[in-house]
């Protein structure tokens, strides 16, 4: 293995993969088991999800990788969570990974792929940023059936007199396209209704959502059903099932539901499976995809969106509520970068580099936040291990820093990690750590709230011993969705509190652990077939734009198929 | 073979099909040579496309298969062209189909599957009528992505100064949606810049020409760089090139340039691949399935979209002009029902039923259609063989007229086909005939124009030649757009001419062979990436819209994943 400084693209291409069949076959599934794109994709066939999921195996232990407030440039979740595995694997263990599905949007603007990087990836990286098996194509063309069905059914005859102002299903499309954040439907002679429309990020569709909570088809199609689309002149929900589109679209996500597996560059079974975001939703991979990871391996590792904060926060209120799941221990990635972010309170982001100098006082001053997130996540009564995502320009008495200010804290460890640059093998102290963790786990796993608390304590929990708010304003609308919520009997589930990744605070600009500040809710909206309750914080972005110069400007294709800029 | 009414879904679900490798392997495909999707999908792997292309094995001949002016109800094309090669199959030779891809937006509105029917269809159906390998999706994301790069182009210092409201390049979608047939983009605070926008059928697209054209991927890709996106506030073009949009454009349909084979419900190797309009483009499958085609096959059956004078003019005049294809023998579809819906000069069409009771004195009135596709085809130097669809409810005097009528005229035969109810056995005669047309042919096929003459010398041609208008009237921008386009240099291309397919005249109401009417050409415009110049006629429908109760609304699926309603 080499560390030489390569692109992950070069990385991915330098590793000769094995057929997908012969990495599974160690996890209990054959060839027959799987339905193969190529050698080296695969879905996982119903038939063996279902022997699997009714079967006497053991369930795993889910390993939950999560994250400090990160820079603009992420800490390293994805990556962290393959070489996890990796090292998992090295050191003896049976471990299976689970992580989301990258949407094009991102691919084709600034961030490139979300299928970890360096010697921590999963294979094909240029297939599961593309195309893939086509999950996400089919959450856009069965998102805007619905729309269609629905502005069909409003301009021949609107039989249920769908309010055309209180439409509350945008379109869909799976690029960052600015132009169609706000756009005007049915305009000039098209004979369709004219009326105003939006888009979000595929990512962004409570399909998404759906897909990733669904337990089988069934409930995959009684969920969409449940669907609110629109509002009739009464103010009274309109669902997908009112309006018919609930088979059809079903019908389009049939082969979505079940859950893809590849593998990483050593050979770990990676399942790479929905993508929801972080922030009006639930942010993590679909649950089929856990509880089959669980069952194939001793160790599943998974990630959350975002920081511990929104994804690890929501895995562990809404998920572990919503679906048979919980996690026995929490790696929390940090970086010696993000801690000096924090420390300098930097904002607006200057760039890397100017965190590459060595700078312990930052380091130390950083700590706040991380501690932050430390007693968060230990209020759920999980063991703690913080992943040092190791750059090279970190120094050792900047890593030592860390070690030394938690090396006394009940439930936390702390462990260094070089995946990036060594695979597997810069885990092992990780995969020790963690692995340890988990054994001596006493499963004393909790919930901060319980779902038949009111909406207001649930957010206001989350608000005052998640975020460090003082309490809750409950402005604009907010105060009429909640009472219009408790009235639809949307009040005994999850609250998804969307909120700036920025900070653990609803203020971009304030690093560390903000005190003293009041949260605003602004508006909450019923994900009625997800089964949760949208808190609106601050101005959401479900749709991306493009830079003046998009990433996808300095893509290209040779001859031979070989593609360069796409990361 | 059972000839039980059953449905199309029902039959093919009771067919056993054969691991698709079983099926290409006397075909000189063996395993190694496909991409897998699943056991039953492949497409062709690029080192067997370019073995195939590049190797010395003599091309099979080619039979086009078209059809008379149709109902509304379409008169077999498909299903013929499957049975035609069953039935070839049957006879002891080697044939191969090719055939195009559904496209979404008529599955869930009125029409159903395209993957023929009976006991003559394409399997497995379902997955080909709903995401097969993703072309499609793959092409509607690359077209969007065309489009959000445009519009952040635009929106961010727009460098190339285009006149935001020259935008050529729309937005598209693979669903009848009427209410994105025209639209506002960039509207509200989205900070993109409004203007007025449309969204084609995927299939609509230019990028859906370009497939169906494209030779390798260099040839994409050049062909995409020149497709015309805007006009800069001079007037002048800018191409998806200029906006750096053809490497990631390219990238996006990498896997979707290779032909996707599968099998009929006879086991014949079929090609399913690009699926582009009969009316703004050329209509047919794409070149590349073609030309694999005809190496792997001794006979390679394809098909043209709607009539004769449209789709299969344009195989004739445009594809065998850019590409390197000619066919052999024509075959063309017609039916009792078709014949009497001339005849009786029926317009609106008033449904299946009238057409049913026996009418031999209609059948006879309705030649006037087919002899002049008839003797239009014969034009081309190519022996037509007319297959009659037999339907159910035709009779033997009704079917014996035909047969009288045609045969002494030269050059022609008639033959009976059943291959709806019979599969292959059913066209047993008409392979006999065709392949003896084959056999007896001269090689003397000529497009009706040379590519050098003008363009409205060419739009002349087809306009007298083949639809037999007296002339042709230059109304809207059309002289305009003639003048831009030779000082373009974009005159020395085929044109595609966009006209109902309700009539061989530009009255969809005129039933027959109209005479004493002049062709009105309203406006021209470049497919420059493609490689043609279209010339509309009338309004071209490119979104169709849903009707008051879709197809969608009665499709389901249980929970053991069978759907129901689909077709």
């Amino acid at each position: 293995m080499s560390s030489e400084p390569e692109t992950d693209y070069e990385i991915a291409k330098s590793v000769e993969e094995q057929p997908i069949w012969e990495v599974t076959e160690p996890f209990g599934l054959d060839k027959d088991d799987l339905e193969l794109y190529g050698d080296y994709k695969a879905k996982i066939s119903q038939d063996a999800i279902d022997e699997l999921l009714e079967g006497d195996t053991e369930d795993g232990d889910v390993i939950l990788v999560t994250g400090m407030t990160p820079t603009p440039m992420g800490e390293g979740k994805t990556v962290t969570t393959v070489g996890l595995g990796q090292a998992l694997n090295q050191i003896g263990e049976d471990a299976m990974i689970a992580i989301r599905e990258p949407s094009l949007g991102p691919v084709f603007g600034i961030k490139g792929g979300a299928a970890g990087g360096g010697w921590s990836q999963v294979l094909p990286m240029e297939d599961i940023n593309l195309h893939f098996t086509g999950d996400i194509h089919a959450l856009t063309a069965a998102h805007n059936l619905i729309s269609a069905m629905l502005d069909a059914h409003i301009s021949k005859g609107n039989e249920l007199n769908i309010d055309s102002r209180s439409v509350a299903w945008p379109r869909a499309v799976d690029h960052n396209d600015r132009a169609l954040r706000q756009t005007i439907v049915g305009a000039g002679d098209s004979a369709g209704v004219t009326r105003m429309d939006e888009h979000v990020l595929t990512a962004a569709s409570e399909l998404m959502a759906i897909l990733c909570l669904a337990e089988d088809i069934e409930d995959l199609k009684e969920r969409i059903s449940r669907i609110i689309v629109a509002y009739d002149e009464d103010g009274e929900p309109v669902t997908a099932g009112d309006i018919e589109a609930a088979g059809a679209t079903a019908i389009l996500l049939r082969d979505a539901l079940r859950p893809n597996i590849v593998q990483t560059i050593e050979g770990t079974p990676a399942l790479v499976h929905g993508g929801p975001f972080a922030n009006i939703a639930h942010g993590t991979n679909s649950l089929l995809a856990d509880y089959v990871g669980k069952k194939m391996g001793d160790y599943l590792v998974t990630e959350a969106g975002f920081g511990s904060a929104l994804g690890g926060e929501k895995f562990m209120d809404v998920v572990s509520q919503l679906g048979d799941i919980e996690p026995s221990a929490i790696v929390l990635v940090a970086s010696v970068r993000a801690l000096k972010y924090h420390g300098l309170d930097m904002w607006p982001f200057e760039g890397e580099e100017v965190l590459q100098e060595e700078d312990v006082d930052a380091v130390e001053a950083g700590f706040e936040n991380l501690d932050k997130h430390v007693s968060n996540l230990r209020q759920f009564g999980l063991p703690v291990t913080i992943s040092i995502n190791r750059f090279p320009s970190d120094t050792d008495a900047e890593i030592e820093a860390v070690r030394e200010h938690y090396q006394d804290m009940d439930g936390v460890q702390v462990a260094e990690s070089t995946v990036f640059g060594e695979g597997g093998e810069g885990g092992v102290e990780l995969a020790e750590k963690v692995t340890d963790a988990v054994e001596n786990y006493d499963g004393g796993f909790e919930p901060l709230y319980d779902l038949d608390a009111s909406l207001k304590e649930k957010i206001e929990t989350v608000a005052t011993q998640i975020y460090g708010a003082d309490g809750v304003n409950y402005v604009g609308s907010a105060e009429d969705d909640i009472a219009q919520l408790e009235e639809m009997g949307m009040d005994d589930v999850p609250v998804v509190l969307s909120k700036t990744f920025h900070s653990l605070s609803d203020d971009p600009a304030k690093k560390g652990a903000p005190e003293g500040w009041t949260l605003d809710v602004r508006e909450l909206y019923p994900s009625a077939g997800a089964g949760f309750v949208v808190a609106l914080t601050g101005d959401v972005m479900t749709m991306p734009g493009l830079p003046a110069r998009p990433a996808a400007a300095d893509m290209d294709i040779d001859a031979d198929g070989t593609i360069s800029g796409l990361f």
